[in-house]
């Protein structure tokens, strides 16, 4: 592109989805990218572990590259720094949690260089042509900013994930002031959190939930075992204020959150009194009635301690008549299932399961549409680019910014790698479409990074719905004939003991092929294995209606 | 057990799951079964295409089985009856819809010897001690019934799928006074649906549903595309009364929606006005504003319809910018995330999509709360048996029992296979359990029933995660020295092309171990294969983090 005085946003994740939200900022020759996230896998993306943005454009641009801006310290949003960060030599911008929470996760994945700079709401650094703001925001966990992004051309405002608490649990509040200061002085482009687009009205108060906890602390006569998301740490605090109000001690447990409320305690942002925490060794020797359990596993993930602790597999924790089990969080879309699960499980073991949303033991983290309007209204925006949402979340959001006035034409509902470019014309900025650049999904497995792709998923989705029959065959080299074989190996495809006689039958159609093969002169191990692979799976799709993968093998002696 | 004068309630299916619902009733030597429905596999049942109820019990017991009666002709209540049917040969009972989608799904499965008998609500019959009622009660299909049993030791009533709706799409209201009427004459066991148990209120009409797509149909200025169960007749009755309205003829796509379609037509259960239905092929010669396509896919199921559609890949509806989607379902617990892709997918094509439980186009066919406390005040029972339910929705409902005066020991909370006798002794009737019978999962996969298990089942899921790995090494038979080989074959493991220093080096350490096995005369055939799995099991882990499974294959020659 010509970069004469061309502001562009161009979104490398995050648009279309929840997750990997990645943005680029870029004017002329510098850019800054806001956040570094990851996604969970999707249930056909079989066996992989995480989900990275494609970070092509940013290793071909790595020289123009300032600096990384976090909003906050969710995986979403800080969980590819580490691919990115050993790609790429950058610094990085975040508060003190946030980054509190990337360099657990750097020691982690080895990233030995590193350069993080503490911010704080309210201060402002410059980066080449940039000057960023950080603006204080409420979210589901504490010390989250938004942004903007002072540029020659106008200036950005990037809401990161909020939701406008008016009575925040740590009585921080949300700086409404500073995005109705840069309203008025005039904002281009507004990116907002679109996550809560299609759900009319407020969210509720994250302190409504500590009032919930109470209460059910209150009515809880034995032990209480607390399930929600590590990183909610206003929530762990409001868990511990209820623990100590009725005397129950404190005992932590899943790998997550033993490491977010020691880095919250160190870094202040989390108090627990003198005394109150026990090893979970120790649970036994106090009255149920004295004791809470602070776990991860609201997503009815199979490895974590609750989950455990539902299956009667955990080896710390087992689950008795009269525990109260409190699951503070609703299933993340696609975790539905597994959830209810965990629920139906714990109740076999006699527990009490606090779940339901109705029970108001959990509140969302971001805007619904009321809030969504406010801010808008607060900084309008000539442009407007939804940000962090499926599809139809960004299309209810560029719905709610028309109502408000905004031109049709102003709002830009994207996918990652569109480039949204901003120029000065002599009627004002205009903005507009500007092609695109490399974007997409990075499969992580194992230790491997992008080796897994299409073809790879697709094989493992076959193989996981009727397995795999293997056919060795061994030829002389020489005279072309079969000297050993055809041996047939399966798995995942019929239990062998209770199914010899389709082996046999199988066996036997292999060795019929290899008789007409010899008789056709057909000696190309090709063509071998194509008859071997068409007449066996036309057998075995008639006897048993399965279509599992067929791999022949041919070996020469 | 001691058959003496005792009256035992067995759930083969239904209780702790929602699906397959099967029900024994037995008495000394009589037995009458209520449903013999399937389940739709789980995430983890691999491969599996069905699931339905271990029949072993009935098998056992099949000279004492007098009938199947059915409750409706949903799946999870007749999905399973040609399984039983192939095994025992027992004369159904249904009403006409029922049996009408019983004879379409019989004939698929080449089930030639049936005797279907049609009753009809109100009907009695009397099958050895039993004396059989039928209750009109209301749900999501029309002509379902619930039923009641007058045995030797007292009544039992069964509510089957039910709501409570005092404005039926059809205007055939529930047979409240006979609920009453067996309250007041005395009821002993009450088993009722719990599938809503967890919600509050009432459950709407059906009714509102019509007049929510009636506006839709009203609104939309192009095509209206509907998805919805086909099963569900009343409902495709009032989108067909709203296409009458508004002028628009009406094409239908998906087999079970044109397989319902036909069959209710022809009993007489749907009414299409004359010259009404068009073929598919011709919807493009009408102005959109004149077609309503009726389809299957509200699931987002990969191969409907509606998805096929959304995903631009169905041979003859294309979506076009303008056409409004009406999903008229919620989705099930499990789909939420195929449906808000087959959502996004749609929007992305330009269309208007309405599925929001907000917008009115659903609701579902299970009693709320209210109505559930409605059935147990009316029929009064001695015992409760929450039946069609998860665990936690069984226990909610027993819940409710206890609220309205059922005493806690006579409210059964159950799992399949568990048997609920009751017998009469001096001081009235006592209910116990007594005992379990064989109950569980058998898996439908292609043409083979309870073939594949939980081994293969574990190695599908292996397979999916990591892939295979085969090694394939030809021994010679006299000297015991490696002829040809290793070759090494990989499928969902890595992508080999761009992996092949690394199958290299798995190459290389497996001739490493063939060479120790060598030198250290090993040569039984087992351990020779141990040896090369733990090898390279350990060397790809290393290597990749990831852990296929390794198949050692061993030739002679």
């Amino acid at each position: 592109m010509d970069k004469q005085n061309k502001l562009a946003i161009i979104p490398l994740g995050g648009l279309g989805e929840i997750g990997k939200n990645m943005t680029v900022i870029r004017y002329e020759d510098d850019i800054v990218i806001i956040d570094s996230g990851l996604a969970f896998p999707e249930d056909d993306m079989l066996g992989i572990d995480l989900v990275i943005p494609d970070m092509t454009y940013l290793v071909e641009n790595q020289d123009k590259i300032r600096a990384v801006v976090l909003t906050h310290g969710h995986e979403d949003h800080i969980g590819s720094l580490s691919y990115l960060l050993k790609q790429i030599d950058v610094p990085v911008y975040g508060t003190r949690l946030a980054l509190g929470l990337v360099e657990c996760r750097l020691k982690e994945n080895n990233v030995a260089n590193y350069k993080l700079n503490v911010i704080e709401a309210g201060d402002r650094v410059t980066f080449g042509p940039f000057e960023v703001g950080f603006i204080r925001v409420s979210h589901s966990m504490p010390d989250v900013v938004g942004m903007y992004f002072r540029t020659p051309v106008g200036t950005i405002v990037h809401t990161g994930d909020f939701k406008i608490d008016y009575t925040p649990a740590d009585g921080k509040i949300m700086d409404l002031h500073k995005f109705a200061e840069l309203g008025d002085e005039g904002v281009l482009v507004l990116m907002s959190d679109s996550t809560n687009a299609e759900r009319p009205g407020f969210t509720k108060s994250e302190r409504t939930v500590g009032i919930a906890l109470d209460e059910a602390f209150r009515g809880a006569k034995d032990r209480v075992i607390l399930a929600t998301f590590a990183s909610n740490v206003l929530r762990v605090q409001q868990a511990i204020n209820s623990a100590c109000k009725y005397g129950r001690k404190v005992a932590i447990i899943g790998r997550s959150m033993i490491n977010v409320v020691s880095i919250a305690t160190e870094l202040g942002y989390l108090h627990v009194p003198e005394g109150m925490l026990i090893d979970i060794d120790d649970v036994k020797r106090y009255p149920g009635n004295q004791v809470l359990i602070l776990t991860t596993g609201s997503q009815g993930e199979p490895m974590s301690a609750l989950t455990r602790m539902a299956m009667n597999d955990h080896r710390k924790v087992e689950i008795y008549p009269g525990d109260t089990v409190i699951i503070s969080a609703t299933p993340i879309p696609g975790n539905e299932k597994s959830v209810s699960k965990t629920v139906d499980a714990l109740l076999r073991l006699g527990a009490n399961v606090i779940h339901e949303g109705s029970a108001g033991v959990h509140v969302s983290g971001h805007a619904s549409q009321e809030e969504l309007k406010l801010m808008l209204t607060l900084v309008r925006p000539q442009y407007l680019i939804p940000v962090h949402g499926e599809y139809r979340m960004l299309i209810s959001h560029g719905k709610l910014g028309e109502e408000l006035g905004i031109p049709k034409e102003n709002i830009f509902i994207g996918t990652n790698g569109q480039v949204f470019e901003f120029t000065q014309e002599a009627t004002g900025v205009i903005g507009k479409l500007a092609g695109k650049v490399t974007a997409g999904k990075v499969f992580v497995d194992g230790s491997g990074v992008g080796d897994v792709g299409n073809i790879v998923i697709r094989d493992r989705s076959k193989l996981s719905q009727d397995g795999v029959i293997i056919v060795v065959i061994t030829l002389d080299k020489v005279r072309g004939c079969v000297v050993a074989g055809p041996d047939i190996v399966s798995r995942g495809f019929v239990y062998v003991r209770e199914s010899g006689q389709l082996m046999v039958e199988a066996k036997q159609k292999v060795r019929q092929v290899l008789a007409n093969c010899e008789a056709g002169k057909i000696t190309e191990w090709a063509a071998i294995k194509g008859s071997v692979r068409d007449a066996l799976g036309k057998f075995v799709y008639e006897k048993t209606h399965r279509s599992p993968m067929i791999l022949p093998i041919i070996m020469e002696v």
